[in-house]
């Protein structure tokens, strides 16, 4: 049985944007973008990558499984901190080379940094742009854990 | 005057992560990744991704303004098709290499294919894979729009 038994080959635009049949497109790394919002509030959590592997686990095991750059390896999502993220729904897009998953997350936090959201600050928008770099207001104003507790010494996922 | 005044050399994960300095970074092929929502219903409407310049015009216009990596061009959403994306919020994330736009859209429709969002069919999750191509369902049962009608002959952008 090879893996790729569970997606179908991509054939014609038609098939992959008004057929039934999954046909995801990885990019040139292996690698489809994902989108993963709360299922009950509606806000966006985090953007992150799957590989093959990654997408047969989520789907198998109903759990956010992603692929970490960073690392290069597999990345069961809670699976240091806790915070797992139970898949509540998962869709795929027109092109079919993204993915959206809508969970639900053990703890209320999705971000390495300890806010809810990786998204937590915002920039303004409209008008000619600043000669200084834009300045970012925090959207959310309390961790909701202690990273270093969490994570201890573990590397930071951050690259420069 | 360069194009980078209006943000930050990357030079530590703490300024990156817990700064209020906008220091984006942009992959290989110089692009980042824009997750677009529906400001009011939170529905996420699609993923794409801008360059520099896209992301300049995006912040100055207040309109979403992307990269098609299919025509390699940037790409101001709902110039052809009127379905402009006026940008509520915009936020960064954690390493500041995702951007999540909060939209609100004229006419209601954010997909070339018609439907409102691009994200128009789920797959069931849990439990062993089948050995057939996994089945999608629609969530979306009718067209916002007819791309025909809207765009008529221009070339699809889905690749294979």
């Amino acid at each position: 049985m090879t893996e790729s038994k569970w997606y179908a080959a991509r054939r014609t635009v038609e098939q992959v944007e008004e057929g039934t049949e999954l046909a995801p497109k990885f990019d040139e790394n292996g690698l489809i973008p994902v989108v993963t919002t709360d299922h009950a509030s509606g806000e966006l959590l985090m953007h992150g990558y799957m590989n093959e592997e990654a997408l047969r686990e989520t789907i198998r095991r109903g759990e956010a499984v992603y692929f970490s750059r960073s690392r290069q390896a597999l990345w069961h999502k809670g699976a240091t901190s806790g915070l797992v993220q139970k898949v509540v729904e998962l869709r795929i897009d027109d092109d079919q080379d993204a993915v959206w998953l809508r969970v639900d997350v053990a703890g209320g936090a999705s971000c390495h940094v300890g806010y809810r959201s990786c998204f937590y600050r915002s920039l303004p928008v409209g008008g000619e742009l600043p000669e200084a770099p834009i300045a970012l207001t925090f959207e959310e104003s309390e961790k909701v854990f202690d990273p270093q507790v969490v994570y201890g010494d573990a590397p930071n996922p951050t690259k420069l």
